[in-house]
């Protein structure tokens, strides 16, 4: 056995969304692309915003001196120190905090993000909490760095249910880690369940416990009806909020997004130095350059966020009408209904058939359910509810 | 101690070079910007190439098609499949093998590739062997994934030392990990020297030891006076390329690289499929998209290697001439003189009296030299070789 045993292994365990993949690949050249909805991919549709083309063309003249040698070359592992100033600016108004160029650390996406500060909080086997349902690659992104991903239980409209949590507290535990707006759930962690949690993780601090409280936000700018996602930092010193622009402007595939360090963090130059140390030996050195300089001139900019909601509400109508029963998204882009029989793989198996293609909701820590992406067309989504019907009709 | 201790460690392991780059800030701020002999970073500082700027202005523009949606987004993991194939095609035509699209993952730059590398194929407590001098980042690239580095002495030219090698193999032993042209010492391994460890390992092979072969190439196209780097893969089977756009356009800030794998490497699809997977999990997900597609267009193109040639020359002829003993690189831009004291990191700190600033040899596992970085104007070298003479001088 040539490579290492435990990616063999990940292999084998990442294999059920990569046959759904495989599966979608064989639907499509079998049926024609526009015969198959496929609803498993979370990858952004929404054309970006016109400022990020404005920007990169703005910063690819060739006579633009500030396009030029170096602004492609390396720059501090952490970031242009322009950028991380103006997105500190920019969180410090937005949340009214003193945050500082000096707390932000710009990413290779959150997903790089994620991996740093594992790496740079974890002992080996220490553990994150996660409330269920979870991004699952969260398993993977501790286990790179000997750490543990601890599921819990959530209550029934997947808020926090703070009793599992604190539960599943032990003297392994190092963070707990939320992503709100949920991938699958599309749900935001209220206020009071925030709150909540940092009054447990207070009291574990005052009992002489230090654990992260740590968010990851790629899907904060995506958000519907006025809603907000309430700031972790206001609540809980000791906590890290991760984000991305890979949704907020539809640029996924640029690798761009940023650790931001609670500027009352303990120990908190340990803590950059630590995070800015990883970013430089996991190997993503620092974030891709171009794009920080590009982000750094639109930080107000979100992509259309109502083609979005357009698509949300007209899939909620049309399940809804057909027999599922679903909660209201307030973020993200993202249904997870409940499956109308309990094996969920079952039932994604049955919606195959119906050239429909989801993912079943135990990968994601939440068996009962299916997720959903709406980043299709509404042609797809208009199209595909009387499948979804007839798919309910025939269980 | 809220993060973590492996981590506070490697933060001290790594302080030298940090000391090094904080007293160079002071010494500017000092003494001024133009009056400090920096030789101390590898950052390219040669203008990218026109026909960089060109793709990038094309695919920048609103207009073009091709610049539009999901050319930002998400592509599958291993990169947008008309990228390998140009790099396949490049590859096949320059080494005369048949390597495919397939054969490709593109990476955050040489350091996503490596550990990615590195991720794919170590089991827990396994061995890299490198080369002394080295380039000391690789330390952290296999110890982030559970392996172990192992440093041997090569001959007093740089070139290898094949029973240094084959004695340090052992049943931990994973792979060899080559830097040509290397970091620090400029030099090129020799198709000879290829040879002999090629059949080295291909005795361990017929053995039943599977050792993989890399190759880490940054410097592949910065070579002088019609050198080559031999190709691995014409003489051992399981081996890997790694290579980088970083120093060929000079835009190591973008983070654009690919892993190539010799097509007749054992189970190469559970390699190539297992590469994939660990790009993904260690969070690059992809090489930033837009590099991908400038890359693709521009592949024949590399700096301008006369300006770093014309500075090799005339920092060789000015530091001989000031009686240091060096070799002649034939590749990257590095020099790598002996110290005239036996402590390298004391003659570094005398150095600095001058206000020049390298980096002793020791870190590179090469004590007994220091390390100079030429990508600098040719005015600082001309300017600073009077000093290194009275450095010597003065010892």
């Amino acid at each position: 056995m040539p490579i290492a045993k435990h990616i063999l292994d990940s292999m084998q365990r990442s294999s059920m969304i990569r046959k759904m993949f495989e599966e979608g690949i064989r639907l499509k050249s079998k049926f024609g692309d526009e015969n198959v909805f496929d609803f498993s991919i979370g990858n952004p549709d929404v054309e970006p915003p016109k400022e990020f083309f404005d920007a990169l063309k703005e910063l690819s003249s060739h006579e633009n001196p500030d396009s030029m040698t170096n602004r492609h070359g390396y720059m501090p592992n952490a970031g242009f120190e322009t950028t991380r100033a103006a997105i500190a600016d920019s969180l410090a108004k937005e949340y009214g905090l003193a945050i500082k160029a000096d707390n932000i650390m710009m990413t290779c996406g959150a997903a790089g993000g994620l991996n740093t500060v594992f790496k740079t909080i974890l002992n080996p086997g220490e553990q994150i909490i996660v409330p269920k349902p979870y991004f699952p690659e969260y398993n993977f992104y501790a286990d790179n760095h000997n750490g543990q991903m601890v599921p819990v239980e959530s209550n029934a409209d997947f808020s926090l249910n703070i009793e599992n949590i604190k539960a599943a507290i032990n003297g392994k535990t190092k963070g707990v880690l939320i992503n709100s707006p949920n991938n699958p759930t599309g749900m935001i962690y209220s206020e009071d369940d925030i709150i909540k949690l940092s009054e447990l993780l207070s009291e574990q601090y005052n009992a002489g416990k230090c654990i992260y409280l740590i968010s990851d936000e790629p899907y904060k700018d995506i958000i519907y009806d006025g809603n907000a996602v309430p700031c972790i930092f206001k609540y809980y010193n000791n906590s890290l909020i991760i984000n991305s622009y890979s949704k907020t402007l539809s640029v996924a595939g640029e690798r761009i997004g940023y650790v931001a360090v609670n500027p009352l963090c303990d120990d908190i130059s340990n803590m950059i130095a630590g995070l800015i140390l990883s970013n430089r030996i996991l190997g993503y050195i620092n974030a891709p350059a171009l794009m920080q300089r590009i982000i750094e001139r639109i930080l107000h900019v979100t992509v259309n966020t109502d083609l979005y909601k357009k698509r949300r509400d007209m899939f909620i109508e049309g399940l809804q009408s057909a027999g599922y029963v679903l909660q209201k998204p307030e973020g993200a882009f993202y249904l997870f209904p409940e499956t109308p029989v309990e094996n969920d793989v079952e039932f994604v198996a049955h919606l195959q058939k119906f050239n429909i293609l989801v993912v079943p909701g135990s990968g994601f820590g939440g068996p009962g359910h299916f997720r959903i992406s709406y980043a299709v067309p509404e042609k797809v989504i208009e199209r595909s509810i009387p499948k979804f019907k007839e798919a309910l009709e025939s269980i």
